[in-house]
This record gives C-alpha cells, sequence and structure tokens, in this order.
C-alpha cells in the first residue's frame, strides 16, 4: 500500500499516474485525505471545479487481519459547507483498494464536456472508460451492471443520479460483501464532487492479490486476538450493536429527552418503539432477514442486518439508527417499513440519510408535507431521484432549503445538518456539531457515549460543564482513529478498556514496526485537526461558523426544558491544543 | 424629522412606540439605517428571525427644497448576503416620510401566525391593521387598492409575492410620482424580511405637512441653485442622463468590452444597440410614451421615462440599465419589449432586477433555457410569482441556483449577484464587487465614472493599477452621499466639478447649521463603512469573503482577453483608511 494512483479527468483523454506515497508517509484514512486536499486544493476553489480534489484513501490498518479495519475515508473540498470534508464509509473498497496496494486514489481535474467515465482497478493496472450508457441509473441497478461486465469478485464505488445531477447531499456508494450499494460516504456532497468529475463508478477486483503483511507478523497476531477479545466483551460491541444494530439507540437517546422530533422541536418522539432497534430486528428475523450482519471483510461487531418487505423480499441494508431517526422521528413518521423504503431511495439515488431526512423536516416545517405523513416524505424522497425543481432543492441539503422555503429553524452548522442527537439535551455533542471542522457530525466526536452512554466516563448531558474537554479529547481520537481504517464503533471498547486501546496500538506498531505510544496517537489525532482547521480559516471560516443556529439557546427543548448552555467563549477553547 | 418611528410586529397586537432620535443624532439615509442595524441587531441572528430589524431612513435633506433629495435607504441583515444591508431607492417615500417628521420607521419582532398587515402614517398618527385581503396581491393591485382605500395623495412602500415568500431577491417596492410601484430598494432581499415581519404595505401620505425648513434659508437656497446650476451643466447629469436615462449606459459600456454576455462569458454583445439607450428613448416617444421624466418630487435630472407597449399602453417605467443588461445581455436577449415585460414582471413580484437577470443567466448557463430565448426568460421570471418550487429557487437567487443546479461559474459575492459591468474590463469596479460591505454592488463605489466615463479623472480601466485608491474614495464618498437622501448621479457632477461639491456640502451646513468640509463628509463615510465592516466580520465574515469568483482570475474576457489583475493582498488594503 506504498502507491499513490492520481487520475486526471479531463479535458481530453483521461490520463493516470502512480506516485509513490512517500510525501504523505505515515498517513492513512482522514490523515491522508485532509493531508491531500489541504496541501493540494485552493481553499477558495468552486468545490465542483477543476481545482478540487476527490481522494479516496483505505486506513493504515486496512487490507491487513486486523479486526474492523474497512473503513474508508473520502475527502474533498464539501459542496455542502465550502470547508474541508471527511466522509466515512464502511462496505469491501476500503480492504480491496488497501490489498490493490493503494493508499489513495486521488480523481483530479474535470472533463469539458458532460462524459461520464467507469474505472476499473485491479492487480493488472487501471482502465478509465466512457461509458454513457450509465446515465441516469440508481447505484443498485449501475452495481448490478457492473457485475455483469466485471463479474462478481469485484467492490463498487458510485454514484446515484443525485451525484450526477452534483448536488450536495450527494454521497459516494460502497458496495458491501453482498455486492449492495448500501454503505456510503454519506455526508457533505462527496457524491456531488464525484460527479463532476465524470466518474459514475470505480470497480475494484482484488482478486490475485494477499493479505497485507506486518511486520512483526506474531505481535500483530496476539494484538489482535486481545483487540478482538475487548470487543467481544463490552456490552456495546459485543452485545447491543450485534443484537439490535445502531437502532439500538433510539430508546436510549429517546428515554433521554434528547431524541430530536419534529425537526428539532421535541426532544422525546410517542412512536419511537414502534421504530427501535428492538422492534426492527424482531421484524427482520420474523421476515426472513438477518438481524446481525458485517458491512465489510474482517468486522467482528457486526452491527448491520438485512430488512425484507412485508412479502419477504429483500428491500434494503438494515437502516442505521440515524437513517432511522432521519426518517421517523425527525419527521414524526414511526412507520418502519416507510422508513426502510426511504432508506433504500436514498441508497439507489445515492443520497446522505442524515441530511436527507433532516432536509424533509424542514420541508414539513416549511408546510410542504405534514409531520408524521409518510408516503408524503416518500414522495420528497422520490423527486431527488427525479430531479425535479423541488428535488434539486431537497437533494440540496437542509440549508438550502430552509433559505428557498423561507425557514428560520433550520438546525444546520457550517450549512450540514444535525444528526439524531439534540444538542439541547446532549450538549457534549453541541460542542462537537458547532466546532468540527467537518459541520454537525456526530462521528466526529460522539460525546454521547459519554453524554448518554456511561462509555469513557460520565458527564452530565444536560449541563455545559466539562463538554468542552470531552469533545476535545474525542475529536482528537477519533480523527486518529479515522486514519487506522478501523470502524469507529471500536471506540465503546477502547475507551472503556484500556488493555483494548493498548492492542489496538499495538498492532499499528506490530504492523509497521513502529513505537506509537498513546501521546503519539493523540499528536496524529491532532495534526490532522489542525490541517483541516487551517483548511477552513484559508476558506474563510472564523470562530463565527464555530456556532449551532440562534434557537438553540432560545428555545428550551422539551422535556427537560433545557437550552444549550455552553458558551461561545467556550466554544472557542476547543481547539487549544 | 427628530422621531424615529418603532414597530413591534408581534407576536399579539403590533405595537409602535415613537422615540427621539438622539441616540443616533446626525445621521441620516445608510448612516442611520447602517447604525440601527450594526447597534441593535445580532450579527448571527437569522435574517429572517425576530431579532432582525427593517430600518427605513430618509436622508438628511429628505423632505427639503434641496434638489434630488429623495433617496429612500432600507437596512437590515440581508437574507441574501448574511450581513449588513442598505438597500437604496427612489420614489416619493422619502420625501414624504421626511415631512411627517420620522428620522425613521424601523419594523422589529415578526407575528407568530401568517397574519398580513397594513400600516397607514399621516400627521395623524400611526395606524398598524391585519389585512389579509392583500396576501397574493402583486405591487401594481396592491397600490390601486390602496389608492382605493387611502385616495391618492398617498405613497406606498410594500411588498409583491416574492416578499410574502420570504425570498432572497424580494425588494421593496416604492411608488413613484403617478403612484406606481416601480421603484426598488432591490437588493439584498429586503423584501423578504419585510414578509417576515407581516408586513405588506407601508401607507404614507403627507398631506397637511410642510416642507422641513432650512437654520439658514437664504444660504440654504443660493446653494441648491449653484448645486442644480452644475447638475445642468455637466454632460452626464445634465444631457446623457435626461435623454437617454441610464441606459445610455449600453452603447458605452459594450464598446469598451466590459458588458457582460451570457452569463459573464463575453464583454461584448452583439444584439447591444438594439437595446441601447438611444433605441429605447425612440421607441419610449414613438409610442407616446416619456423618455425624460423623475421619479421624485424635486428631481432635475429626470433619468427615468416611461414605456408603452406596442399598443400604446402603459407597460413600466423606463427600465434601468442594470435591468436592461440583467434580462438583455446578461441573457443573449436584444428583445427591448420582452425586456420590458421582465421589468414589469420585477416590479409586480417585487424582485431585484439585477439579481433575476443574473439568475437566469445562471440558469441558461445550467441549461434550464437557451442564451437568447426571450420567452422563455419571460417564464422563468414568472415561475417567480407563482412560488412554484422552480420559481422559489431562482427567487432565491444566483447563488442558490447555482447550487442548486450545480453550476461552477456564478457571478456572486458575497452570494449577491454582479451587476452590468465586467470586472475583468472594468477592474475598478472590480474592487468594489469584491470589498464593498454590501456584496456585490456597483453603487457602493462607482469606479466605472473613472474607469470608463472620464468623471473624476482617468483610471485605466484593464489595469490593476489605481483601482484600489480609485474604489476606496469611491466607496467611502457614496456612503457620505447615501446619508444625504441624494440621488448618487449627483457624483458625477460632484466628482468633477469643485463648486458643485461646495454647494452640496454647504446645504447641509446652512440646513443643519453646521460647518462640515470634505473631510467632514469623508469621516462620515469612514464612519459608515467602519460599522457596516465591524457587523460584518460579527456575522462571520473575513478577507476570504473579499473575493470575486476564482474564474474571474482565470477565464479571459473577451475582446481584450483580459483577467482580473488585483491581488488578494492589493483587496484587503481597500479599508486602510
Amino acid at each position: 500500500m506504498d502507491k499513490i494512483l492520481r487520475i486526471n479527468m479531463g479535458p481530453g483523454a483521461p490520463a493516470f499516474k502512480t506516485e509513490s506515497r512517500d510525501k504523505y508517509a505515515g498517513l492513512g484514512g482522514r490523515g491522508l485525505t485532509s493531508a491531500i486536499v489541504a496541501g493540494e486544493v485552493p481553499p477558495l476553489c468552486h468545490p465542483l471545479s477543476a481545482d478540487n480534489k476527490l481522494v479516496f484513501a483505505p486506513g493504515l490498518l486496512s487490507g491487513t487481519l486486523a479486526a474492523m479495519s474497512g473503513r474508508l475515508s473520502v475527502g474533498c473540498k464539501s459542496p455542502l459547507t465550502g470547508g474541508i470534508k471527511e466522509a466515512n464509509s464502511g462496505g469491501m473498497p476500503s480492504q480491496v483498494m488497501a490489498r490493490l496496494g493503494y493508499a489513495g486514489i486521488v480523481l483530479e481535474g474535470k472533463p469539458d464536456d458532460d462524459t461520464l467515465y467507469k474505472i476499473f482497478i485491479n492487480k493488472d493496472g487501471v482502465t478509465v472508460t466512457p461509458d454513457n450508457s450509465l446515465k441516469g441509473l440508481g447505484n443498485y441497478d449501475l452495481v448490478e451492471k457492473m457485475k455483469q461486465e466485471f463479474g462478481d469478485a469485484i467492490c463498487c464505488m458510485s454514484i446515484g443520479q443525485a451525484g450526477e445531477m452534483k448536488l450536495a447531499s450527494a454521497s459516494v456508494a460502497c458496495t458491501d460483501m453482498e455486492l449492495r450499494p448500501t454503505r456510503h460516504a454519506g455526508r457533505g456532497g462527496v457524491g456531488a464532487v464525484m460527479g463532476a468529475k465524470g466518474v459514475k463508478v470505480i470497480v475494484m477486483d482484488d482478486t490475485g492479490t494477499e493479505m497485507r503483511p506486518p511486520k512483526d507478523p506474531e505481535k500483530f497476531k496476539a494484538a489482535n486476538k486481545i483487540f478482538v477479545k475487548g470487543l467481544k466483551e463490552h456490552a456495546v460491541t459485543g452485545q447491543g450493536l450485534p443484537a439490535y444494530g445502531t437502532n439500538v439507540l433510539t430508546n436510549v437517546v429517546n428515554e433521554a429527552g434528547g431524541y430530536p422530533t419534529n425537526n428539532f422541536l421535541y426532544g422525546r418522539f410517542k412512536g419511537a418503539a414502534a421504530i427501535s432497534g428492538e422492534t426492527m430486528a424482531e421484524l427482520e428475523t420474523a421476515r426472513g432477514g438477518k438481524a446481525t450482519h458485517g458491512c465489510h471483510r474482517g468486522c467482528v461487531i457486526r452491527c448491520s442486518g438485512t430488512y425484507m418487505d412485508k412479502d419477504g423480499h429483500y428491500l434494503t441494508k438494515q437502516p442505521e439508527y440515524e437513517t432511522v431517526w432521519a426518517h421517523g422521528g425527525n419527521c414524526g413518521i414511526d412507520d418502519m417499513d416507510a422508513i426502510a423504503q426511504m432508506d433504500r431511495l436514498d441508497d439507489d439515488f445515492g443520497i446522505d440519510t442524515i441530511e436527507m431526512g433532516a432536509t424533509i423536516g424542514v420541508a414539513m416545517e416549511a408546510g410542504l408535507a405534514a409531520f408524521g405523513d409518510a408516503d408524503a416524505a416518500i414522495q420528497l424522497v422520490k423527486e431527488v431521484g427525479k430531479g425535479t425543481p423541488l428535488g434539486r432543492i431537497l437533494g440540496s441539503g437542509a440549508a438550502v432549503t430552509g433559505k428557498v422555503f423561507g425557514v428560520e429553524r433550520v438546525p444546520v452548522v457550517k450549512n450540514q445538518a444535525m444528526p439524531a442527537y439534540d444538542p439541547r439535551a446532549v450538549q457534549g455533542i453541541g460542542v462537537t456539531y458547532a466546532t468540527s471542522t467537518m459541520g454537525a457530525d456526530h462521528t466526529a466526536g460522539y460525546a454521547v457515549a459519554t453524554n448518554l452512554l456511561g462509555v469513557g466516563g460520565n458527564v452530565d448531558p444536560l449541563k455545559p460543564e466539562g463538554q468542552i474537554e470531552l469533545s476535545r479529547n474525542l475529536q482528537i481520537a477519533t480523527a486518529a482513529i479515522d486514519s487506522t481504517g478501523m470502524c469507529l464503533f471500536i471506540a465503546f471498547a477502547v475507551l472503556d478498556q484500556p488493555e483494548t486501546f493498548a492492542a489496538m496500538v499495538d498492532m499499528i506498531n506490530a504492523f509497521y514496526g513502529l513505537n506509537l505510544d498513546g501521546d503519539g496517537v493523540a499528536a496524529l489525532g491532532k495534526k490532522i485537526l489542525t490541517m483541516e482547521r487551517e483548511f477552513n480559516e484559508q476558506a474563510g471560516f472564523t470562530s463565527k461558523d464555530d456556532r449551532l443556529p440562534a434557537y438553540f439557546q432560545t428555545e428550551a427543548l422539551p422535556p427537560h426544558n433545557v437550552r444549550f448552555g455552553v458558551t461561545d467563549q467556550e466554544l472557542d477553547t476547543v481547539y487549544n491544543f
């Protein structure tokens, strides 16, 4: 994994070259994508211009035996936020790309016409082919077509209709182990940048390649064993996530009064039980789906599943908690099948489910549909796929939708929609939303763990005290973990169990022949955050962009009737490290 | 004119109070609106929230005998730019408001339902009345209705459908001397803020009031006489503008190669002659309209006119140069009647013609219509009035339209569309576009005068040299002039003729009993710009917002094949004063 593949998409015939990764040595995943974007993309360029770059990077441990190492980072200047972006995805591409020897694939330039290209990469090399027959395909049909052309030993990174339309909520779809486009680098419009580059799909086949070999195989194997044992032993990663998936959170967050309901008007949703992880797992099993399933080779948590329709046919993968919330409680909808349908549509069109659900919440506030009207919500999602003017508005995200329809209550930071935790009742995540380099993003520093789940200690979710330090430390740790290719869910075990954390660090050391310690991990995280923040500053961001919308400080959230209490002055200290 | 009227629009019954203007003594027009917005509006508030304020202010000399003193300033935090905004309008309201004794009218708060109100003000006081029968009316029908209700001695400040929809390009319409809603505080979405306040129209009647008396009537009268003489003697204000209106510029700017054509792709338009001021004046006269006409009491330049349709019936006022360009050359359209129709629609719906035309240019680049297709362009404007999803996109301005349709070439600064001068071929105006506190705005520092018209000296339009100083001085002078209520067109004579400038200052001194000199005028301008800039900084603006879109530096503009050459470092020195 010592090469970087650069593909120049135009104009003229696309050209590619591989180069050594020396310039970016020691960086993987988000570390690599952010370093390339910060180092090579003009911060004031238009996100859809030839000057932007789209970087795909497996993590430092991807393509190895290490459990949970299959996360992919996708980076660029974001069409949604205007700042730097790393969107993270599961599925197979990370493992495959790493085994093919690529530390990163960089799409550069853009065609001067609207020709659409497919890229095929295997051990023998790279081909870039114009193929306008792919135009307008959803991700499911597209992958089916690729399977017919390239066989079923492939994986795909692709865009649906939303990416072709260059909509700011467009995702990059990654195929899972069943070769379905169900895993998405969802946030920030990375799919729009892929669309602007004229690339519909990157197909990869790692047939004939080997697992990446560690420098110290014995030590590596031993550390991995301890690591896996730790994951199995922790209640969240060993029991909750496997049994109920991420949607195990619905009841927890709702009970805590932090479940954003009806476009962040209430903190508790009456219909929560009907769409909880527990209900969903039962339904999945009853219909012949799977309630426990992994999204990539090497996953041992297996938080996913398969969701069948009423007739027992595959509809979509098990919808994530964030999706169930976005299309569910946030829109007052408690119909699990309707939510699953929207999840399928989002995956097919290639849309970020969080942004889409938050946008429908704003549209409902604008009066386009009533809260709770599942049929109307499904129709709104379909508009995006059709590319009608209304669909283009919605596909441009919550901030644009709020502007176009004159809505004041729009839950975004840096133009990116907030995920499934109200920052007033989970104030630690509010700090992360406000200050993350990514815009409102729960994964950037998941303070929910310590605010609500008792993981990594306890910090009262309703009070501002302690939230800054909590979010800061989590943002640093997360930036580092996002560089390893490790699934973020390892954090539950890593935060609570020192030996599991040590095993993770040991794996890196054994693999690369390093002597990293905890401080070294933190230093890596700080380095990445600093790069990202500097890019954003050069793109025009200031402390004023590190704020929640004003109404989170003035409107009290039931049932706790709490306002966001962390002051602006405190928010400005998050990056004091 | 010593009172400020504050009307709190809710919730509950609207309440109003008048207070002394002491706190804002010495400020008028833009000086007053910007001082109130900067001093009272939280910079990070949502522009459509109760926290924003909409301020109407006549100038220091409005309501007096002074010629050209009928300009109105309308200020708020802009829904379009997110920064401070002063939009400036002709028509009757400024004179009438000043004679009624109001230095400013401030709309505060917002209703908690969608009731629409009308406000009536005369010498006896103020009434605020809910009137939902006004909903959905265009400005023309609305004014007709107000005339029936209040008689024809009134003037109106109102919003059309666009303002009711809170669209970011919505204007506030001001009636002219014929009680037609043809004068607009166009830029930055001030009409959307009026809509958010639930106010459809402010009707004023100054019957029974007197002209405001100067402290030194003789000196005042004498100065006014010299001032008027100067205006009559200058070629631009005495001949060009009266004869051909602002549209006298079409041939001039086109000849100079700075006429933005087909969404700023070319600098010269083949169809320019067909839509020039010369052609238009001929057409107007031939059809029984007027080619020379004033928009407010006291105007001696009379740059306006009336435009009849083919059957000789009134269609609209003489379209301004910026409008003719926006709906004309910028969209490749050379059909004067089509342009006049769009002008009428814009006035009726209450939309900024510059933003609307620039938006259609972007929509054409996106492929929604062909450049040059006048019928399609008219249909697009009509969509805004109907409030269809497409209309709402377009009514949200060029930046949002570019985002929604994935267009890279979007000619905006601070999200506000550029007016009718390409900044590559008229580099001084490029400096103003980039650095003005208002977003791209030609009136904020009209360097075109010195770049192309030889007024105030000569600075080569194609080169960066001298443009910073030119724009700086003009921005300072303009901020001061915008405080007097004087029409900006006096600047042509004031810049060229020292005695005309002196007469203007003498009028202020004679009226208020002051001893202001040129330095004092400049100090006022600097004070206003500083307030505005500080507001913008608090709202999150940085030097990165003082930039043209990147393509103006990389794409050469025919026929001169010139790029914008003023460096970022130079742009950052504009406010060094």
